[in-house]
């Protein structure tokens, strides 16, 4: 299994730290301390990506490799690119969703600024909708802590922990469940498949699985693992943080989104839309 | 040359259009007309994208096939595809841009929410930023309306009547100039050899690289075309609508984006710049 | 007529100019210039809007004499608060608009993040929606170019060549026209009721008058002057800038996205309005 | 006390809240509900706020009591309004601010459309820059959750009990802590000098004191209660949910942005920010 990013960048801290509390010993006004990022240098007029020259870049790669270089610090190897591909393809459109929606209605209000809609369209990429599968994702990383060798039986064990613990604070399990496919969701199938091919199905793969059977034998109901799910353990079975799994998604997305904003231009239906709505709403306050 | 879109999409008319004045006598209470996307439609739990099955998609095609399905119908031909990936690199990154200025400094502010980031990073590439392309491209279209021969001679006096028009109206013509390459813009030359090797270099590049000349002659000052204003022409000799420039442009920046959000979440420097800029403003005010 | 801002704050370009072409001879690394702000300074932890210390302000002085203070540089006279707060509730709400339901999309994908919920609804805020108060004042502003008695031949002519310009160039006159109130617009009628109280009804509220009457005239058919319309002649008769008009719209609109926001947080109807265009959609694809 | 919103609006559940796991049984294809809201109803093109006309507000009420109307369904009382105006004066700006920049570096790019700059800015008004007030009432009610009596003892008791599990989680505890006025923050005693008057100064106000007051006992040194931590306990006291902090602070925040916005039309300072950052950033680089 080639781990991507596991040697070169050490993921320490993904969000933002707070510290418990203000230090009033902590000196305010210390000097600037470097202004700079690693991802993108500039000399003079030319850019560089990670050391590499822009140019060159757009003579000698695609766009998949430039965004791992981007974001993971180096090119992708063959099956990580294949991987990395797949996460995209799989989220790039849903359909008339809450994220369209907002989209079409914002480009009608601002036919002049095509990225407030995408931006709009973006900004329901949050929690509920493209996010759970870094909250699965944290939420294996979290069960999996003290976890050392990995065997059946403790990936087990710290499902049946985590799985209580949820069940206990009345919470939900990211990751599990589905509305419609309760006998199980093809597209985990499908992700692990690819996960496999690629050599990204391990540990931590095992791990969610695991918590979907035993939320299953807590609950006396199947709960599939579903695709959020599934990605989270395969990104992190790739050596990504969570909020990679995030990133992914929304970059995924923003493909279908200008997809839809260009539908937009040419066959609106926001206006119909939004009439669809008032009726129902003028309906509704009627009754 | 392959012309994209061409046949199988007429981008009529990419702008909402407005009625010159509201009729009175128009039917204001119409019954709703068909709500659909052509983009993607669903079949109970299946996702179908221009017809394709989304779960096979993404075993079988990458993100650009899949992107290029989406935003113009089919999957692209191999120079299509060439074109569009160095389309989208060329504008991955272009260092601590205030675009990306932006997004690191809200997801100072929302940690929790990394799309909010993104978006606000996009909500900078308008009309100055990542929009001039289809600025540029309109005005070649508006130029090219009622050219039928495309001689060199008709191009040439075309960009002649564009150059005076703007001059004499004292807009700036979008898509030339440069403020360090005054000898010539080398990614305008990378850009257009790529479009040649693909078959993309066609009589709108021509046209802009006339609007460029014609406008160095004018002003008696060296004029190149600068990067936008080849992209320009590259796209309308791919067929595709000026609006299509600003989406290639959104959604290569989304990867960048993205990579200095992951960056600021492990290696924040939005708290540094904002002193600099307040110990700036202080200085000032003081003075 | 109290003309406000008129005197200490020369509104000289409110759109960010752009130069004819960049100069080569430009000096491309200039200095720092003051980066400061005249509506914000800070000393130490205290904080001043327009020297005013914000501790004594929230003490003593309600939100919108603090805006008009942040904005336009000084505190609103009593006509002019009287004024300021009509342009704000007059635009607080529409309805279950683009804009609330891009507000209620985004939530239900972010719950965590309210503030996104916000900015997406106010994106819609652009040309056709919450803008065209501006464009229409910018055009009012063109064609008073010139004017300088301003008697009502004066205006007349002025309306005259405006409505002929647009007519000729087939673009339409923002600020007329209304879908159902044919004979006239009661809201333009109560904003010039409350302009006239307090001062601001002048010259520009007469062009816009005259302008819509003449486009009547020219076309054959009633157009009345709409809210927008209306109200971009009384920006103007404040001494305002056109981006006034649309900053008036946001903040206004603002306070009407929070409570459909904290609506929909207790009362959620994004999923059913999700449903209802799902199913729309469902039933025109299968037509 | 006039506890506002007690009685008429049960703030049943603020967040959206999920099933802790998906019902298989659960029907998928229900009927619609009802879409409506009761902010804002329309009758033709007559437009009703809580069952007041548009019109009628827009001549007889100011802003804020517009505003409360829309979001807590009634006109404010006097005191009411009074602690309104001072919630939202109090974050109306606080100088070149990470959101501040946010929003002058997206109008650099996208001049066209300053509803953009706006949406940025707002977009960093999350869980560390604008949205602590509602982290702060959260814990407040949540500590509060068993309290029936609210005697000194009780409430001393539950600060101890909520101080003592965040320090067992090392968890920040949000509204407490001051990085300058390590002596008290003159905000706090402010706020609360005028929640005293407004009759707003109850329970939940002593018990942030008290929770301020055993952090500093159990850390050993002296942890002032901040302004987010001491509105967080007024906005309760008020009888309002913890996101109506939220939504203060974003309304009082959106005037400032508005006003920098406008300033940055005429007075640009943002190409001068991204300079600096610029040749820092060549500066580290270099280094």
């Amino acid at each position: 299994m080639t781990r991507f990013a596991g040697s070169f960048m050490p993921w320490r801290a993904i969000h933002v730290s707070h510290p418990i509390y203000t230090d009033r010993a902590a000196p305010v006004h210390k000097e600037h301390r470097m202004i700079r990022s690693k991802v993108c240098t500039l000399d003079g007029d030319d850019i560089y990506i990670r050391g590499h020259d822009l140019l060159d870049l757009t003579e000698e790669r695609d766009y998949v490799d430039v965004f791992c270089l981007q974001a993971f610090g180096e090119f992708p190897s063959p099956p990580m690119k294949r991987m990395v591909n797949a996460l995209l393809v799989s989220v790039a459109d849903h359909g008339l969703t809450p994220s369209v929606m907002a989209a079409r209605f914002t480009l009608y209000g601002s036919p002049e600024a095509m990225q407030g809609a995408v931006a709009a369209g973006l900004l329901g990429g949050g929690d509920r909708l493209l996010g759970t599968i870094s909250t699965a994702a944290e939420m294996l990383q979290a069960a999996a802590r003290g976890l050392e060798e990995w065997t059946d039986d403790d990936i087990a064990h710290a499902a049946a922990k985590l799985v209580t613990q949820y069940r206990e604070s009345k919470k939900r399990i990211p990751g599990i469940g589905h509305m419609i496919h309760v006998n199980g969701d093809p597209r985990s199938t499908r992700m692990f498949n690819i996960a496999k091919s690629c050599g990204y199905y391990g540990n931590y793969c095992k791990l969610a699985i695991a918590v979907a059977e035993e939320a299953s034998r807590q609950t006396g109901r199947f709960m599939p693992l579903n695709a959020p799910g599934a990605k989270a353990g395969i990104i992190l079975d790739m050596g990504l943080p969570p909020s990679a799994g995030r990133a992914f998604n929304l970059l995924g997305r923003t493909g279908g989104l200008l997809a839809h904003v260009l539908e937009e231009q040419q066959e609106p239906i926001a206006a119909d839309a939004w009439k669809m709505l008032r009726d129902a709403a003028a309906q509704a306050d009627g009754a």
